[in-house]
């Protein structure tokens, strides 16, 4: 069997993507929002770099599918091994290390930026994402976790969702430890039950009560036949932690002060129970939290790849990390923040509308009669004027001498707007200017009366003088500026 | 020897850095005005992920320093083998390449973003650095070349790098390619040689014309002792290369055509010499160039980390390469691109004087005297009313019991006012407001006579009705405002 030559073939590894302007300008303008909100709380910017050492990072991820835990290594120049960052809080932690002499603690400061996780890729599950946490190192009481609370609900609003559409559910990790020290899973030699136990209850939205139940005993079998082991706890002390988790548990503990705490800053700031409340189920799946953990949840519905009508969930959280910074200073250094998954909040803004559509207009035109240099430079030239006038344009820059290709291209490209000159203009002194949303226009609403009116006002295609070009192209894109704002609000 | 137990170390690998609030700030700010022109000219953003399989991104760094070639490289589940991007170009013919059916050409184009290169890491020398590139693919025509060299020459100028300070270099390999033609360089048996010739010339402003000549012979031994390899061309074939590169050179060939072409436009768009010239010394070190290159030079002179005097020299700079896309399409979708070092662009900025300070005043404190829950409340109210009218603002999250702490932190963080209120004011519904910048200012120009009248008008510490506070601190923050606008001015 003769094998053909392989061409090169254009792909990407599975569970990366590139990204359209569309959703680029989305991104950034989100992005933005968020930014002014951060801002306004007193956080100021810093980044860290995509690789750090393997051991700064630490093994905090809960994914164990993959023979190098979750994440991407490569070996240094000097043996050393390097990861790139699985997420923003362990190499925050190890900056704040670095320069503990230097920085002015509290500490505030947030960041945006990719991550990557060496995961099973699978639909909507990529193995770089971006983003955006909020962090305040230094700062020990509960106040610091109120506000992060107040700041993630501020962040929901500035973004366009209504209240009701949200809430921020909050926890305090002290609570559950009183219940797995109540069955007696405390100490260090029950740290990786614990761990097991606190994931199970993280799925609690995902598999519902029979499946935490499943997770907390033997296990529990996924659709596919896949089997995922369970704590192995005794049926009572399941009891217990349902019960728990159900909200019917009782308790008393150095949590559950906090929480109240908590509670009473948001009723003196104003934030009600529909925008922040105490929720026992939340957990979070990392093994670093120590004390209170939040959580931002999409409360409306939305249709899965199954087909199901569920709550949208969970787009970000996180909590008290206490013990991070120690790793490294050996001095206790609290620290409370909390991550955005950028693209999924992305995602629910859409859902919901609130992403406006990019207000990008396209460039006008100039296309190409005639090639010579003498003509390209005079052509170039008119882009040139238009661009010092600040009107995005640009000139064909394909095989000119079709020139049915060149409007095909103006049409797909959504140019508002093509400049053309042939000898005959050129000679006069002159150009024709084609105004291609008028024309799109009139195909589509022919019938209505004011268009005729319109129509006779604007035509689609005038000749002017080449010293008029600026200027009647500029009025044009103000005309086709106040017909979108005129057709939006007719809507 | 005992050893004593390893405490982590918070360190950075070798070639990585972290970014203060001061650099992404001003780094978002130059991106931004960047961003500016490209759309003016017609770009829009498209984006690929940091990791490419190996054999997409293709051999062409011209670093072989390392093992790998110069790039982080890991094995997927699969076998295949994956890198972290070395530069935006390979990519973006990776994605063209992939929705060739889906994209309109020419298809204008820019990007910024992180690019890896696995190289020895040195002073200033990064293994991961940001670029910012633009592209055209499917252009054929010289006339898409000039565009990127007036969109990098109005790119130097909206930075505000005054005409004179810097240049936009052209040169065609075509040229170039006659010159090696006669000196017997053709043909796919002499690719690699001609690799070596080529960055020997692109050394020329590294080492001079008499580097260069020890680059294309035998080699060239450095300061520290390491050994270049040269291309061990004979005496008279060296002489034909200096002549050309030197400027002396006669050859008439497409690629001259070409420059003239290219000229002709510059000049019919009202682009002088002292904006962008032709200079046969340009070739650029990268492999994949087929026509024009071009190259973006600051010409003030800076002092080296040797405390040597030099022009500040290349920002970026790109070419025709009408190969990258064929790999993978095998039809030829020709296209021209270029590159802005964004960290290196910075730093020229700076040295121009021409980022401006960051115009982020930093958050208003309020201080804490009781840390009871009802007063926690009480403060974190008056935190959140000045955020809601759009202060920054920030309750003080360390350890209150210290008031002095409180003040000196206040202090490090640049803070304008601090709110402070004890029992008694609360029981009097008071509050006191201190003006920390006036305070400051107080002790720095004491002597000043308008400082006095000043003064007056503006106690550094004032009481007042707990009601009063947002428009009390917003008429602070604009004295403040309109005083560093009036020392500016004075300046």
């Amino acid at each position: 069997m003769a094998k053909k030559p392989n061409k090169l073939k254009a792909r990407l590894p599975r569970g990366f993507a590139d990204r359209s302007a569309d959703d680029i300008r989305a991104t950034d303008e989100m992005v933005s929002k968020i930014r002014q909100v951060y801002e306004r709380y007193g956080f100021d910017p810093v980044e860290t770099p995509a690789f750090e050492y393997t051991d700064c990072l630490g093994k905090f991820l809960p994914d164990t599918d993959r023979p190098n835990a979750g994440v991407f290594s490569v070996q240094d120049d000097d043996e050393q091994w390097m990861s790139l960052r699985y997420d923003l809080t362990a190499p925050l932690a190890r900056h704040v290390s670095e320069n503990i002499n230097e920085i002015q603690l509290p500490y505030r400061t947030y960041r945006n930026g990719w991550v990557f996780r060496n995961e099973k890729p699978g639909p909507g599950r990529f193995r770089q994402f971006m983003q955006f946490d909020a962090d305040t190192v230094g700062a020990p009481g509960v106040q610091a976790d109120a506000e992060m609370c107040m700041m993630m609900a501020d962040t929901m609003e500035a973004l366009g969702i209504p209240r009701g559409q949200y809430v921020i559910r909050v926890n305090n990790r002290k609570v559950l430890d009183g219940v797995l020290e109540a069955i007696g899973l405390s100490g260090d030699e029950n740290a990786d039950r614990r761990l097991t136990v606190l994931r199970a209850i993280d799925k609690l939205d995902k598999f519902g009560i029979e499946g935490v139940r499943l997770l907390l005993g033997e296990g529990r079998k996924d659709e596919s036949g896949d089997f995922t082991k369970g704590a192995e706890l005794a049926s009572d002390a399941i009891d217990t932690i349902i019960a728990f988790v159900s909200g019917s548990g009782q308790l008393e503990n150095a949590g559950i002060d906090e929480l109240k705490t908590m509670a009473e800053i948001f009723a003196a700031c104003g934030y009600g129970s529909d925008q922040i409340k105490v929720d026992t189920s939340v957990v979070r799946g990392l093994e670093y939290y120590t004390g209170m953990v939040y959580e931002a949840e999409l409360l409306f519905d939305v249709t899965n790849e199954k087909g199901e009508v569920v709550q949208f969930g969970s787009v970000g959280g996180g909590g008290r990390y206490d013990g991070l910074v120690k790793r490294f200073t050996g001095r206790d250094v609290p620290a409370t923040g909390f991550s955005i998954g950028v693209s999924r909040l992305m995602t629910a803004l859409k859902n919901l509308g609130k992403l406006s559509a990019s207000d990008v207009v396209a460039p006008v035109l100039v296309t190409v009669m005639d090639g010579d240099t003498e003509a390209l430079g005079r052509y170039q030239k008119m882009v040139q004027d238009l661009r010092t006038a600040g009107i995005r344009a640009e000139m064909y820059q394909g095989n000119w001498k079709k020139f049915g290709n060149q409007l095909k291209y103006a049409d797909r490209r959504g140019c508002p707007i093509a400049i053309i000159q042939g000898s005959d203009e050129r000679e006069a002194g002159e150009l024709q200017i084609k105004d291609l949303i008028e024309g799109t226009w009139l195909a589509s609403e022919s019938t209505d009366v004011d268009n005729v009116t319109w129509r006779e006002s604007r035509p689609a295609q005038i000749t002017i003088k080449e010293a008029d070009l600026v200027d009647t192209v500029r009025g044009i894109l103000d005309a086709q500026a106040e017909d979108r704002q005129r057709a939006q609000e007719g809507q």
